[in-house]
């Protein structure tokens, strides 16, 4: 059976194409810098209460202190997302998009709020901003908002006053001025954005891990912390399950060559892992370039299989714009070659967008006269990530043997120029991970 | 000795010009209306969880089943507002203002989008509004900011294409779109303007009371609920503590004549206590004019004197102009006839101003030659009010008789047309009311 593999990741092109009109003429602004411009990201494990809250202050006044321009972002109180999410679902199931993000950005606005107030107490003048004031312009897609524009006049108006400026993640308005949320993870997206637009030196993503590992530290305990990674592994990983950076802000970031440093709370100056160009790797202490960079798992998948499509000209198609109608963002597509007229299609989905994804399918299969269709919802994405690949063959060969050594069946494959992805049942997630990670890191680090 | 006694009940002046010019143009769409348009207010208790959001969205699709259009003001559900303070001030205390109205402002950001959902969810059409959307544009004095004008067209787009228009209360934002808060009750406030915009038919303000009472029933069990009450007895009633409708809201709707409706969540087609015109009080069932409408008690004061001022001119404008800048906002002001070229001035503050206001009186005594300052903190204002003052003579006297039959003794008193106010000590509240209503409702209503 040959496998036909289409690339489908084509979900940053319209974003790249709006900012970059708005924003390219902003980063020629860059080198007249002198002292550093950081835009620091919190996630919601470094605000989740009043003491932690301190520390994060203390963190941003240090830096103020020795005169360094700081934007900080701010995801919301750890669990307060969680906890509005629940009441607006007691409320309307599913809710209604629009006014959900209008429900869950409000957990941003107290915590930039508090923040704000903090730094103040310490005797920094400081002011937050909402999405809606520093006019964070996305599309109308609530809940996974796309930002098209940023005004940053009032930001560079309270830097140059000598304030912090503290500014609401994960939230935009539309240009009607419907209230947005840019989706899971979209702080890091707002906090990328914000360096772009200012053109700042640095951008510093603070989270509750040490930095980026080469497998998850909790599935595999010979993971090592990596020091570096380029953008496009960094992307790869993001987009096969590595929850810790969102990859549409590793995208962004990528584009405007805006250096991203992940780091614990409790590394403040240094430590954690750089993400940065794949030029700056080159000098990385390794002289042994690595093959692979990581091994990722997202368990967050669902298959779907339409069988015996009729094979014309034009029926991909209409399945995938359907689906896309339906807002159903596919990830994998593998179709095989025709069999007496027929093909079976077969994709992944978001688990969230499962239903919806099911039932458009039965509604596609009626219509476009295929036979059946057939799902399952417990399947998991592995993937092997490295720059490396490009100029060693034979990897993909090497993970397909190690998985069928551990008897872990594989049901699709998806290739790209550094990712190599298999899909197999979840519960053989971890010991492929484990697998994996031993055969290319050796079971104690690359 | 002879009290001079100030009005100093002009902080409504402004607030009357600013709207005046943006609304009066559009009072007159008023007459155009055919259907009913309805502002409703709902006030924290009535969204205290899920359950009572879901009667209110229940309460709200049977006025719009009616072809009614509706405007429902929502405020931050019960107990919200005072968790974020309580958070806010762990973080710093005082609190910031700006930063504070940014964090409390959330709680009917969240109320309005679960309600605005339920709504959906029982199948009509509802869409949700913050202040900076609805363009609820304040003056900057957070905490307490009064509104300038509301841009009322994608309210009215939202009403012509069909749809439930919730508004979250209680906010709004300045010319540089910061985040504002109105003060307490400011929800009320909102409802009103919106009516006052809209040109409604009338504002129904929902509270977890049975009405407007004679008295506190809590204090006096002989109060009665009023069928109707005039806009200026509503008023002294507000200023002089009844907590049950905001002043400011009151006088905006005294300004438009805008009929309020104050009713219990279990009465919503009638019941409570309507506020309007003195005009159509004359009309009220009994023929006999109640002498007063209702026996108010504020507890919320505090009272300060500067012994013996030199009695020179200007110099009690130096003493109040200082304090208005220092934000204190005055409300009596007591002055005995000058003896041997020195007075005794005497005001009341709110508590919560107290503080601020002593500092400032320290200062003052010194700057103007004063000998000493002297202050109470434990006062109470105990008021009668009803339009029947005008033309009933001796209810000071039968007033001022009472209390002293109960050996209360009166530190300060202050009266208006329809209102007579004195300042008693705190303990003495409770039976100041008891005695001033069975003396004036006879024990047993009006």
């Amino acid at each position: 059976m040959t496998l036909l593999t289409y690339n489908v990741k084509n979900v940053f092109s319209a974003l790249r194409a709006a900012v970059a009109v708005i924003i390219d003429p902003l980063i020629k602004r860059r080198e007249t810098h002198t002292l550093s411009l950081v835009v620091q990201k919190y996630g919601g494990a470094s605000v989740s209460d009043v003491a932690s809250i301190a520390k994060v202050a203390e963190n941003i006044a240090a830096r103020a202190r020795g005169g360094d321009g700081i934007v900080a972002v701010v995801s919301a109180m750890a669990g307060e997302t969680d906890r509005l999410m629940g009441l607006a679902r007691q409320v309307m199931d599913p809710p209604d998009r629009r006014e959900l993000d209008v429900i869950i950005s409000s957990g941003e606005q107290v915590s930039s709020g508090l923040l704000c107030m903090k730094i103040k107490s310490l005797g920094y003048d400081a002011v937050s901003f909402q999405g809606h004031q520093v006019s964070i312009v996305t599309d109308n897609s609530f809940a996974g908002a796309k930002i098209r524009a940023i005004d940053d006049s009032r930001i560079r108006e309270a830097l140059a006053a000598g304030k912090v400026v503290v500014v609401a993640g994960f939230q935009g308005v539309d240009k009607e001025g419907n209230v947005t949320t840019l989706g899971r993870g979209g702080s890091d997206l707002t906090a990328v954005a914000i360096a772009s637009v200012l053109g700042a030196d640095a951008c510093e993503l603070y989270k509750d891990v040490e930095g980026i590992f080469s497998a998850d530290p909790s599935v595999c305990a010979s993971a090592v912390k990596l020091d570096k990674i380029c953008y496009e592994e960094m992307l790869e990983m993001a987009s096969a399950g590595s929850k810790v950076l969102q990859a549409r802000a590793v995208e962004l970031a990528s584009k405007f060559s805006i250096p991203l440093h992940v780091r614990p709370m409790n590394a403040p100056g240094g430590g954690g892992t750089l993400v940065t160009e794949e030029s700056d790797m080159e000098t990385a202490e390794s002289m042994e370039e690595a093959i692979i960079s990581g091994v990722s798992a997202d368990k967050n998948q669902a298959k779907l299989t339409i069988a015996r499509v009729p094979d014309q000209p034009g029926v991909a198609a209409s399945i995938f714009s359907e689906l896309a109608r339906e807002g159903v963002s596919v990830d994998m597509i593998v179709q095989n070659i025709s069999h007496d007229g027929f093909n079976d299609v077969t994709f992944t989905v978001p688990r969230a967008d499962f239903k919806r994804a099911a039932a458009a399918a039965s509604g596609l299969a009626k219509s476009i006269g295929a036979q059946h269709t057939a799902s399952e919802e417990k399947i998991s994405k592995i993937s092997l990530i490295g720059v490396g690949m490009k100029t060693h063959s034979g990897v993909a060969a090497r993970m397909f043997e190690t998985l069928a050594r551990e008897e872990i069946n594989i049901m699709m494959i998806s290739t790209s120029e550094i990712k190599i992805s298999c899909i197999v049942r979840e519960e053989q997630t971890e010991p492929a991970v484990r697998a994996l990670h031993d055969e290319f890191f050796g079971g104690g680090g690359k």
